[in-house]
């Protein structure tokens, strides 16, 4: 048989195996894995190099519209879905999961297809939605959320602060007994909303407006609480709950308990709760804004914890939480030359150097091993968000999206190798072990040696299938 | 190419992934894994059969001579090496590892001499060793371990309790010691010897010497007390260490705790844990003998405890500690018509109900699913006992030791359907759904269908590895 | 010298010993404490009798006005101070503390004002108040609560449910604000009210609407919730704060570690946790309504979690929470003959019965000794409630405010033999060991064998002094 | 009525209560508490002081003979009963408890005897003493033991480390179980000796053997590990349990963990836990001795978990640990000018320091209240011990050991200043505010501004009742 493309010579690394063979490809899909495969119409040599399954990043915001009551109104992303796309392959990242917002008083169904139509012909890699639901009104509980479920917009999203976002503990209930009801994936931005308010006010009325007080702003504890609160709102129901961009121990250790309470609970991490604390948005004038996320990163204690957590498998999965704001007029600093830390658009870019930092810090310093480094940046969001095997793995009849990574490279992050349309890294100067060569999606290459070879636009949209945290489906699944 | 076997059509699932393919296997490895493959000398149709990797029992005893102090003296094993391999193949485990004993006084390279000699020759299946050391003299400990240890012998169980075998707590630091300079791969049986003693001491003056007297010599609190001195002993060196047979919550607490303060901890469970109680043991007459082992079964919160750490990740492998004594006088009962408790043999057998048990309880149950179900039962044995990824898994390169396992086929046990020496099972009466049908070695079929297609002493010793708990190792694999 | 009252012959217990001595009283206050008295104009017999402080019973209703959005609408509370203190002088309580309500949109001040007169001239032992505040706006954030601290007003309630009630977490952080400038003590009802309202609804809706049905719609998780939520918003300021009315083992929990982080948490749980459970509101009719309170009673798992908090030093204070709704049309029934669970008036009567209780239930069965029995029931409230030691104590200078207790005495519980003006008791039928024969409040008997001895209106308004969880509170008093 | 002994106008603290009052004595006990006492043979002016129920020191080592196998072979105590009871006295304490050693080989009975004929006539104030069983024969067990508690001697400690006096794990619950059967409490030493051993040749082989090297050799795990083993001993039989000298928060946690389950355990600290680190061991030449004893003291993080169990009830009892060993040949450096941290003998002095230490660390300092430094160094001692009422408080009947303490005074701790026969204070120049200025026992004055006033020999032997540990007692009492 003659494949369209062969990978030759490889270590191939999956979430629980790292073995040597080729892979051969057919119609975009892995039709084979041998110890040695002749024809091929294309034959890449992978000596040397770690085979992996394509990145997933299921956290990040690409050409979001703002809303009213946001920090970010007014600031424009970047990023669109063409460049996040690219910015995603360069750093070997061939699948991306971005947000579709609701806005208040609006329809949730409008705003998908707003998103399909803003989403399609752009991306170099393939791509699915989380919703994000604001107004959990009847009409979008009983039937746009039921119908968008079905047709493969199974994950969403919820948030317990930000003014124009978030939900009261009774709407977040209602929308978790819609998603009980069609088995959908619950996210959730889990502080609260109150306690950061008042603290906010009173930083304020004390002139305490610096990038670093809005670190202060939202201590710790705000996270903790938010995430017992939705712990508990999840258990109500009984549904499974993924929290995003876990910043340290303290809600680590409220996901510890919901576990051993017997309640299904995801955790996610991100890269800036790893590498950044909160000295690093103490910085002179307005340069600590290009640290500012919410959550905000913490100490170097909260940076153990989620180590810790990440090497013992508490936290599952690892994402980027994208969000692109220039550090300017049109981003960061839309409010004015001198703003209070409430104005400045929350939110770090990360696409490209998700993966080239977790294998470095993680497998590199040997916290980690491979199929861990896997498990947490492709297979387990696979899983999770209904989209494996097809996605995540490197399996016969899986998409060949495919990393060739070299393990021994050492890269200097700075934004200028960077492909995102951000004019900052929060990682500027980290230097890193291991960086993705080749980037191929559905068969093709898309990147090569640090060059685009995809076209912009052969991306392809992705229904996801019920999650995995719905239990009993991989029985089902086998017949 | 003409594979010697291919298996056609079955869903294939390893410890990360579910899917479907063929797997071509040439020189008894897997050459290719494939969406279709045709020629083969022989082909086997998988269709609506799973495809796993054949089963590793890390636990069991075999044909192992007893020493004079122990509750076991002058019983016989009913199972060697060709019988216990049998039914381990019958119950779709291809690989075993069980024990070779150094009684005190002996030299421990001559254990494992004499070891080697009873085992060549015999097994259906692949094998290798655990050394127990019973006693670690400075020859022992300086020049038979380290010689034994890189001649692929990498791991190493002790007791703190049997009076034959025990180690003082200052013994268990001198063998520790050298496993963390060899890098060997540390197991314990932990119970409180002494207090055992007192507690049984007691209950014989009071004249309760029956076998669920044993239960009440032996409660939870005596586990509890030697795994968190064992999780001591081990942080004072740094070395990795392996619980065998944990029987419920208190112990795993101690377990979780060790690892929540960075400790590397691994945690056994067996089936007899998860299916018999105290219950089992107090029955009419000696009847109870049948379900004694140590630590004995608990109660219905201890299994829940243990099904809630085998979902969660806690608990990582699951083994039968197969200890295959006879319900008679050669067996449990050598001390007479009416023995105390202390007097009858410790142990159940297990080979061949390993996997149909965990796959029923676990899988069909829908507490775990199956790619946790490989990891327990084959992969994660594999790589901590240096095996892997010649053993444990489904990749190129591995020894083609598979088994069509069919998940729809219901079996009542009872121990005529079983294949080992020993005259009962505890398991009797126990209906499970999911089966092995077809149990291949290396590439050849040794069970088809319920009938013995391997010839015994085709099995082969099997160097091990250093152990995957001892970190980076998977780092360095790849170059 | 010649004493006003001699107790002679008794056996004396404070919160720290027990001893036998005569009292001499003078001016209405303890003046000597001796072996031996002879001169007094009146001498009681108290051999074989425990002399104990005269119990405080901060948590009551009484004479509360209805709000209109509360589930005690239109329901009028049976008893007012003078009958509310004569019911507690018989069950051995001399000084009480009952709850003062600002209405949304209404002064506190004015409420205050409006509750003293109330109060005035009507009760038989001694009281103060705490506030409850339902709508803090800046008059009453910044006027009205600062004067009113300042007058002996030292401790303030906030509801986390009842709409009419209940504050947002802003809200609350406000209050607590004021309170940490003021040196006020923080009392919470902690239940997270928009859950309740869900399930409410949802219960509604199925038709079940049984008083059994409030409590399935206030699971313990929802008061675990809030616990967490409250005990969060006390650390942002940094507050100390009381629980009240803790039900079971999971708010427990979130209270333990909070003061495993080092905050200063009180826990206050009330007889009816102890001795009823779910099972006493699934009665006949409408007969479960007479068990209805907020949170509900629970299960043996709960009540067996609160003794052990009671013995081990968790829950320091022991209150009644006596709600005096009558089980007729005017008090529990008010809704009509075929009420939903929502419309019955949550409470339940107990300032009669606490100390008997607490007295059977906890000494005579060994769960408790005599001095932590006087600390949950005194002692621990004086120094709590700014009052000690004034009150709470058997010291030289306290108020002779004392309980002659019958230790032996047995007592079976029924409605008729109590001297509230409700029309049934929760506990009717329980027998419990232990009765106050006399009781005296600053050296006058009040109640004695059965009788009223004390004139209504004699009792006077105490101003509370801070807390003693503002600590060095002790230090200072010395000089 | 004329007293004795007029003790007027201070500010009386129990541990529950603090209040002004003045104290009448007669007989030598306290007759009567009242505002205004008249007529006294004798009259001390307290204003301004506080009156203290005089201390009692339940840990401390005087005139033991030396065992064989102990590190503290060939040392001398340089105190004695005289001695020691006087440094006590000086320093607040009236009452001491310390040890009778039971030797290897030999009869308890004749040590109880020897030790009475060393202690008679010697003290000042008065004594009884803990029973240390280092061989729990039959004879001991069933018949010494037996009549020992009996008369009086209601305490036992045994040890899991020294050679000389250790017992196995099952020794242990022998012992425990003759304690239950007699209603003894218990007291143990809690570090594993095996470990110890193994960690302190070790470091001999490396060379390491200065004093900071004993630290090295009993890490923090050490008493982890025999905290809980001991726990769990004492579970076994059932029997409360007394851990002495705990150094920091893993122990801690263990303590709080047995109580979590329901147990009654007790936990003891000292000074030197408090003040001294492992730092202190780490001084030029042999200077570090000073500060050795075992545990030897730990970090800034353990003082700050032993502060925060002082502060919320985990600790109960704070004693000194005496070992009044000289900086000298005859002491600490018995075995040359270049010893061997095992060869020095371990303990530090501290009877004299203790109750100011703890004043002014805790009370001053603000870290706990004025009850409750009453009850960690008198009241809970004395109610443990089976010497309450009659000693630990200030109540009617009890002993009139008394102390004023003046709480403003500071003082400069300097060896010169005391009065124990050690020749340094591992204290020195420890500057603390509060300090006994007048002690009395039995009604006598005893030490009054720095002048002993009473006389050696004064002091009588107490037997001890049942411990409070050992429940129901209280409600025994009072008929």
């Amino acid at each position: 048989m003659t494949f369209e493309l062969i990978i030759r010579g490889g270590t191939i690394a999956t979430a629980s195996d790292v073995f040597k063979a080729d892979i051969g490809i057919q119609d975009g899909r892995i039709a084979t894995i041998a110890d040695r495969l002749i024809d091929g119409l294309q034959v890449i040599d992978a000596t040397r190099k770690l085979v992996l399954p394509g990145g997933i990043d299921a956290h990040c915001h690409l050409d979001q519209p703002q809303a009213p009551g946001l920090a970010s109104k007014g600031a424009r992303m970047a990023d669109g879905f063409c460049s996040g796309s690219i910015s995603a392959a360069f750093g070997g990242t061939t699948t991306i999961l971005p947000f579709c917002v609701q806005h208040r008083g609006k329809s949730l169904t409008a705003a998908v297809a707003d998103y399909h139509s803003r989403a399609a012909g752009q991306t170099v890699g393939d791509y699915g939605f989380h919703l994000i639901v604001s107004d959990p009104t009847p009409v979008v509980l009983e039937q746009e959320l039921p119908a968008l479920i079905r047709s493969g917009h199974t994950s969403i999203k919820v948030y317990m602060t930000y003014e124009a976002m978030r939900l009261s503990d009774r709407q977040i209930l209602d929308v978790f007994e819609t998603a009980r009801q069609e088995k959908a994936i619950m996210l959730i931005h889990a502080e609260n909303h109150e306690i950061i308010g008042w603290l906010a006010d009173r930083l304020e009325r004390a002139g305490q407006t610096r990038p670093v007080d809005h670190a202060r702003s939202r201590p710790i504890a705000v996270e903790r609480e938010a995430t017992h609160r939705a712990v508990t709102l999840a258990e109500i129901p009984g549904v499974p709950l993924v929290f995003v961009h876990v910043s340290g121990g303290e809600p680590l250790e409220e996901i510890r308990r919901a576990r051993a309470r017997g309640h299904v609970v995801i955790a996610e991490t991100c890269p800036q709760y790893l590498l950044l604390t909160e000295r690093d948005l103490d910085m002179p004038g307005l340069l600590g804004a290009k640290a500012m996320c919410s959550p905000p990163p913490r100490d170097a204690q909260a940076q153990a914890a989620l180590w810790q957590r990440i090497e013992d498998g508490t936290i599952d999965i690892f994402n980027s939480d994208h969000a692109p704001y220039c550090f300017d007029a049109e981003g960061k600093l839309k409010a004015g030359p001198d703003p209070s830390f409430r104005a400045i658009a929350n939110g770090v870019p990360g696409l490209e150097t998700r993966l080239p930092i977790l294998f470095s810090e993680g497998v590199v310093k040997g916290r980690i091993d491979l199929p861990r480094f896997v498990a947490l940046t492709a297979t387990n969001n696979a899983k999770l968000y209904g989209l494996h095997p097809r996605k995540g793995s490197i399996v016969i009849g899986a998409d060949a999206d495919l990393v060739l990574w070299d393990p021994d490279r050492r890269v200097t992050i700075t934004n200028d190798i960077l492909h995102h349309n951000v004019d900052y890294t929060p990682f500027e100067g980290l230097e890193v072990q291991g960086w993705p060569e080749t980037v191929i999606s559905r068969g093709e290459i898309i990147v090569d040696k640090g060059e685009l070879k995809g076209k912009p636009g052969r991306g392809r949209f992705l229904e996801q299938d019920t999650s995995s945290a719905w239990k009993k489906r991989e029985i089902e699944a086998w017949t």
